[in-house]
C-alpha cells in the first residue's frame, strides 16, 4: 500500500460529516419541519441534484453561476450544474411539470453543493429546506409563508418570541432607480455603493444624472440607507418618500401589510426593518425576510421573486424561503439522543427471534450480540436485556 | 428573454424529479426504513456529498473511479468527486471518525450521483439507503446483515416469503485463482472469461499456466460456472471442489452458515446460489447476495468488503447492504396518498389561528384560502372546512 498522507481523510473546507448524535439530531428535526409543512398543505417535491446547466441558472443571476459546481455529461458532452439552491428547481418544477393555474404549495429538503464558501455560515454543502408559494401576488402569500418560516423554526425549539425578524423590500430602491434608466455599468456601481453604504459615492455617481437631481434621487437613496430600525422605521419612510413615485409607496404600503399580518399570529415578535437591504438583488421582486437568533445567528431567509416564472416560460408570482437544517439542529441544544435499548446474547437470538421482531416493531432497539466480541453487552450501551424465564421472555434492567 | 429551446428544461439521461405523489411515498417508506435500520441498534451517519478523490476512492477500484463525478475545488486546485457509493465513506468514518475496536452498526440515505448510466436500473441520480456492520468477521455479521435487509424491504411491503434472495462467495474462485499466480493481465482476461460464462476461452487462458494443469484449476473453473441453482448446489459443491485447497471449503462452510442462519427466520424465502457471481470482484472478499423480486427487479444488495479497512488504514472486517429507495418506492404500490385536508376561507384565518394551530398539530392538514384565488376551496380537494358557529368553531364536511 502506498503511504498515506497526513491530510488524506481531511474534507474539502465548508465540507462536513454527521456523526450518529448530530446525524440523529438532524434527522429528528428534518421529520418535525416535513410535518410541519405538511401539516400547512404544504406539497413536497424532491428536485433532481443535477441538471443542465441552462436550466439550473434560469433566472438566478450571476451570483449563483460563480456557486455551482460544473459537469460535463460523458453521454452527450453537455454541461450540467450541481444544485446550489433548490428554490429555482422548485420554480421550475412550478412552471412545468406542475403547471396549474392555481397556487402551488411545494417544499423540500435536500443537500446543495456550493462552489464557494460564501453564505450559508461558510458551509459548501447544506442540508437545505425551505417552502414556496407559487401563483399568488398579495401581502396575503408573503404572510402565510414567513409564518410557516416561523412555525418550521418552532419545530427546533426555537419559538417566534425569542428571534428576531428582519424584513426588506427590494421595490422602494428599484423605483428610485428605474426610474433614471442608468447604464449597466452605472447601476451595479451604484448598488454597490448603497450596499457599502457610502453616501458620498452615492452622490457623486448621480451628480452625473440629470434626472437623478430632477428627482433629487441621490437625497432619497440617503435618506433610504438609514431607514433601519423597528416598525417605527415606516413612518419615518413614508415621510423621506412623501413626494416619490406610487411604486414606492405601493412598496411600503406592501411591507405594512406583512407586519401587520406576522403581528397578528406572532404579536411577540422582534421585527427589524432595513429598506437599503437587497440582498438577492437580481432575483428578488418584492418584500425579503430573514429570522436570526438573538445571537445574530441567520436561521432561514427568504422573500418575494416574481420574475423567475417569466424566465421559465409561465409568469407566475412566487414567494418562498429556506435554510440548513444542519445549521438549524446546531442553534439548538434540545432532541437529546438516548442510546438506550435492549440486549440479546447471542445463543438465544434464533430462539428469540419472534419477541425480538416484536419488540423491534413496537418501537424498541434491539442490539443481538455477535459471537466472539468481548464485552459486547456493555459496549451495547443498553439499559435492558432479554431472557428466557419459566414464565417465557423477559426484559431485565441493566445497572 | 431569448428563445427557449424545446428540450432546455430536459433533464439528465437518468435523473429524475419527483412530483408531490412519488416524493411523498419515498418520504414515508425512507421514514419506515430509518425507523426499522433504528430498532436494529444500528446508528445513522450522513457522509458528505463530495470529497477529496484520493479519500473518496480508497479502495474501490477502477469500477467506481469511472462511476465519480469529479469537480475542482477552487479554493486550492485539488480533484473531488461527488459520492457514487456511500459504503466506502461510511467505511472511512468507521476507521476515522469512529475509529474502535468493538463492532459499529452504521447506516445512512441520501443521494448519489453516477457519471454512468449501469447498473442501479439506470438511474445516475439514486436515493442510496444501506447499512453496514464492521469489526466481526464471522457468518453471523453476513447473517445479521442479510436479515435486516430483508427487514427493510419488508418497510416497502416486500415480506421475505415474496422474494428472491441471490447468494455467493467470491472466496471460491479466489482461492482457485490465487494458486496460480497470475500476471494481471491473465487475471484480468480469466475473470472476464468466467463472467461471461465462456468454458473455451477459460481452457485456452489456463492451458498456458502450467501451474493450472497441474491443480486441474481450468475444470474446476468450468464446475465453478456451473455451480448455480437452489441451495442443494452447496452439496454438488462439495463434490466438485472434494480436493481443493482449505480456502475453497472454507468458503462453502461459510456459504452453508448463511443459508442456514437467514433460513433460520425466514424459512419461507427462495434462495438462489450462484458461485460464478463475483459482482465488485476487486472489492468484495466474502459473501454477496442480493434480494430480487419475482419479476426479477433487483432491490437492494450487498457483500463482505473485509479488504476497505485496511485501505484506510484501520484494518476491519466489514459486510453491508444498501439499495436505491426511489427503485424500491417503485417496485412497492402500497403507501396511497390521499390528499384530505381542512379548508379555511380568508377571511377567518386571524381569528382562527389558535384552532388552525391546534388542528396542525394534532396532525391535520390545514390549508388557509389566500385572497383573490377562484374556486380555491375546490382545487384544494380538502374533505372538510373550519367554520364558526355559536358553539365555537366547527369542522364540516364537504361533499
Amino acid at each position: 500500500m502506498t503511504q498515506i498522507s497526513p491530510d488524506r481523510w481531511q474534507l474539502p473546507d465548508g465540507v462536513d460529516e454527521l456523526l450518529p448524535d448530530a446525524a440523529w439530531r438532524v434527522e429528528t428535526l428534518r421529520r418535525r419541519i416535513v410535518d410541519r409543512c405538511h401539516s400547512w398543505g404544504y406539497e413536497l417535491v424532491m428536485p433532481p441534484m443535477i441538471e443542465y446547466l441552462d436550466s439550473l441558472l434560469t433566472g438566478t443571476g450571476e451570483t449563483m453561476d460563480l456557486q455551482t459546481f460544473k459537469l460535463v455529461d460523458q453521454q452527450n458532452g453537455r454541461t450540467m450544474g450541481v444544485r446550489a439552491d433548490m428554490t429555482p428547481q422548485v420554480a421550475r418544477m412550478d412552471a412545468h411539470a406542475l403547471r396549474g393555474d392555481h397556487p402551488n404549495r411545494l417544499f423540500y429538503t435536500g443537500s446543495v453543493l456550493r462552489a464557494r464558501t460564501d453564505g450559508f455560515g461558510g458551509s459548501r454543502s447544506p442540508l437545505q429546506f425551505g417552502a414556496e408559494l407559487f401563483g399568488h401576488s398579495g401581502a396575503h402569500s408573503d404572510i402565510e409563508i414567513i409564518r410557516l418560516m416561523l412555525a418550521t423554526l418552532s419545530e427546533a425549539q426555537l419559538a417566534a418570541h425569542t428571534l428576531i425578524l428582519d424584513l426588506g423590500h427590494v421595490g422602494v430602491y428599484r423605483a428610485l432607480v428605474e426610474a433614471l434608466d442608468l447604464d449597466d455599468g452605472t447601476g451595479t456601481a451604484l448598488f454597490s455603493s448603497v450596499q457599502r453604504g457610502s453616501l458620498p459615492d452615492v452622490q457623486a455617481l448621480l451628480a452625473q444624472v440629470p434626472q437623478a437631481t430632477q428627482n433629487n434621487t441621490a437625497q432619497l437613496l440617503g435618506g433610504l440607507m438609514q431607514l433601519r430600525g423597528d416598525t417605527a422605521i415606516l413612518s419615518q419612510a413614508r415621510s423621506v418618500f412623501a413626494n416619490a413615485s406610487s411604486a414606492v409607496l405601493t412598496a411600503l404600503d406592501s411591507l405594512q401589510a406583512v407586519i401587520d399580518g406576522v403581528r397578528a399570529t406572532y404579536p411577540d415578535i422582534e421585527i427589524n426593518i432595513d429598506l437599503a437591504e437587497l440582498r438577492g438583488y437580481s432575483y428578488h421582486t418584492g418584500v425579503l425576510f430573514a429570522a436570526y437568533t438573538q445571537a445574530g445567528d441567520e436561521l432561514a431567509r427568504g422573500g418575494r421573486y416574481d420574475a423567475v416564472g417569466a424566465a421559465f416560460g409561465h409568469p407566475r408570482p412566487a414567494t418562498g424561503f429556506s435554510g440548513d437544517l444542519k445549521m438549524l439542529a446546531d442553534a439548538t441544544q434540545h432532541n437529546v439522543v438516548t442510546k438506550k435499548g435492549i440486549f440479546v446474547s447471542a445463543g438465544i437470538v434464533d430462539a428469540a427471534w419472534g419477541e425480538i421482531v416484536r419488540l423491534r416493531e413496537s418501537g424498541e432497539r434491539v442490539m443481538t450480540e455477535l459471537p466472539g466480541i468481548d464485552n459486547a453487552q456493555q459496549a451495547s450501551q443498553c439499559d435492558r436485556v432479554l431472557v428466557q424465564t419459566q414464565s417465557g421472555w423477559t426484559l431485565q434492567t441493566l445497572a
